[in-house]
């Protein structure tokens, strides 16, 4: 950390300017790529560490990037938060993190207190409750600041996005379930308000008219994400005349208290009754009968909202660069819902 | 968003001058606690919103305060985090939070992200690498920014801690396996450079010497905190001669590993072995054997360290305050254990 290696030392040993290592350090694209790999193989190789702070002061820039999640304990969340920092670290970028707790005030006070923190970039999953009109995402966009969206989204102009298809995991996990042999399937569904509940929505009943099963509206359940709330739902429509024979839940939380509700009422999973949860949290592989559920990749997520960022903030010409990454869902065939043998 | 009560409408409707309130405000204590109160609460029924930005530069406040944690998809981290919030979002602070990775090059690097976003105090628990002699954490107290530790600490002059009592916890995880009929209790444990661990280890060595229990040097083995650690530690325990009845494990995953491993050799839990964890991790609750382990009140810890926090920035005089705060931790019995009824 006491290392005394400047700007001008390498402008020395390079023979170039000062001015034109500040900017190479700064990643401006004036300067030659070519240049800029020189100049930052030679800093590391002198161990040089940049004044963050003088740089943020010269260039405007913090080399922090901020990310808002509703929570940090769920999977998804801190998945994607690590695949951000593994292709920021790499870039001289620190990542630091608010949670909103899906309370929209609470949000737009984290992206201020991102912005009072000078970060270079925002990367965020919104509130249920955010909306297309609120102020703050707007005022991010008016600075110039990049700003992407990743699973919880909505369309704005001048916010790129990444989020998995949706749709595709919806329909993937009812068609799953249809060839083991459901046919009565109920869905736990989370707020629709929020696209990619909708979505995996739309692929649940997509997935019913393809086979040719109606839709009963008695097997469609709103639920919170909350684990309570899979057995107070489950409980419901088992006391239906006609019961359900598997349950598509849109949150592994929620398909966990169905688990335990089935079981709790001698209900025999998968033999009797099937169950496929959303989001490959780390507890769906741990339980004794495991669960099946939909990996959403959210690593891969997080590298990729990185690498929009990057794009973003390199980019000094100005052209606007809008992205918008939809990766594909993984279906996880486990024991809650195995019948038949995996192929 | 839109309003636009400024102080001097505060000041005027409170027949103060501009500048009081601005102090007030800022909770510097050179203002009284009565009016200090009375403006925060006109400020509130005048719906004032603190330009933020603004304000950091003229008191050097930013109202954010960086929170470090090796990761935060463990519940003690994330928990502690809930409980920070809690108490200083009531206060008007941000909470900024940033992931170490048990790397202390990279702990280095958030402690300088966060000083370069100006944080108002940091609230942190170390990397299992860090030493006293670390020159980020010096720094953080030369520049006299409030720090506290949390869990994992280390004892420096001018930093506060908050832990828990972690011999007790693991005095009482092994007195009750003792209890429990146990007589041959093995210890998965972490690493003894981190304090924490070592005061677990030295509670059951405690334990075992208070009940006439010799202790038997192959029964400690030390892991990470992985489940398949659990697995792999479990293995060896088993292939011993003569072989443990119980495990007591300073890690719930390391736990949870040791429950596959001996469910899959068909070994009979609690019946004919005993396994205790340590940091009631959700999933511990929600498996179909329940697992006993130690709650260490993550969320009173994080709302203790905010207070220890609070006192530091609002004391404006030039007294040193250096808090020592350690909370007793709860055993949970659950299925995992519990070979008697509970009393």
């Amino acid at each position: 950390m006491g290392d005394r290696t400047t700007i001008y030392d390498i402008a020395k040993r390079l023979n170039i300017t000062a001015a034109t290592v500040s900017r190479a350090l700064s990643n401006n694209s004036k300067i030659s790529k070519k240049t800029r790999e020189l100049v930052f193989k030679t800093a590391e190789e002198m161990n040089y560490r940049q004044n963050k702070l003088a740089l943020a002061l010269k260039s405007g820039k913090s080399n922090n990037v901020g990310v808002i999640v509703p929570r940090i304990d769920r999977n998804i969340f801190s998945a994607v938060i690590r695949g951000i920092e593994e292709n920021l670290h790499s870039e001289g970028y620190q990542v630091i993190i608010c949670q909103s707790h899906d309370d929209e005030k609470l949000e737009i006070e984290n992206i201020d207190a991102l912005i009072n923190a000078q970060v270079d970039g925002i990367i965020m999953s919104l509130t249920l409750e955010t909306s297309e009109k609120n102020k703050a995402i707007k005022r991010i966009v008016k600075k110039g600041i990049p700003l992407i969206f990743f699973d919880r989204k909505k369309d704005i102009e001048g916010v790129s996005t990444v989020t998995i298809n949706d749709f595709e995991g919806g329909y993937k996990a009812t068609q799953h379930l249809i060839d083991q042999g459901c046919k009565e399937i109920a869905h736990l569904a989370g707020d629709f308000a929020i696209e990619i509940y909708e979505d995996r929505y739309k692929g649940y009943r997509e997935a019913l008219s393809d086979n040719g099963i109606e839709f009963r509206e008695e097997f469609l359940i709103h639920t919170s994400s909350k684990v309570e709330d899979g057995q107070k739902a489950t409980r419901a429509l088992l006391k239906l005349k006609e019961r359900p024979d598997a349950i598509f839940s849109a949150s592994d939380f929620v398909a966990l208290g169905a688990i335990q509700e089935l079981r709790a009422q001698g209900i025999k999973i998968p033999q009797d009754f099937c169950v496929v949860g959303f989001s490959n949290e780390p507890f769906t592989k741990f339980m004794e009968l495991s669960m099946s559920t939909i990996d959403q990749s959210p690593r891969d997520m997080g590298k990729i909202a990185a690498n929009v960022f990057l794009e973003q903030v390199t980019n000094n010409d100005n052209v606007k660069i809008q992205k918008k990454v939809v990766l594909a869902p993984e279906l996880l065939i486990r024991d809650s819902s195995s019948r038949l043998p995996i192929k």
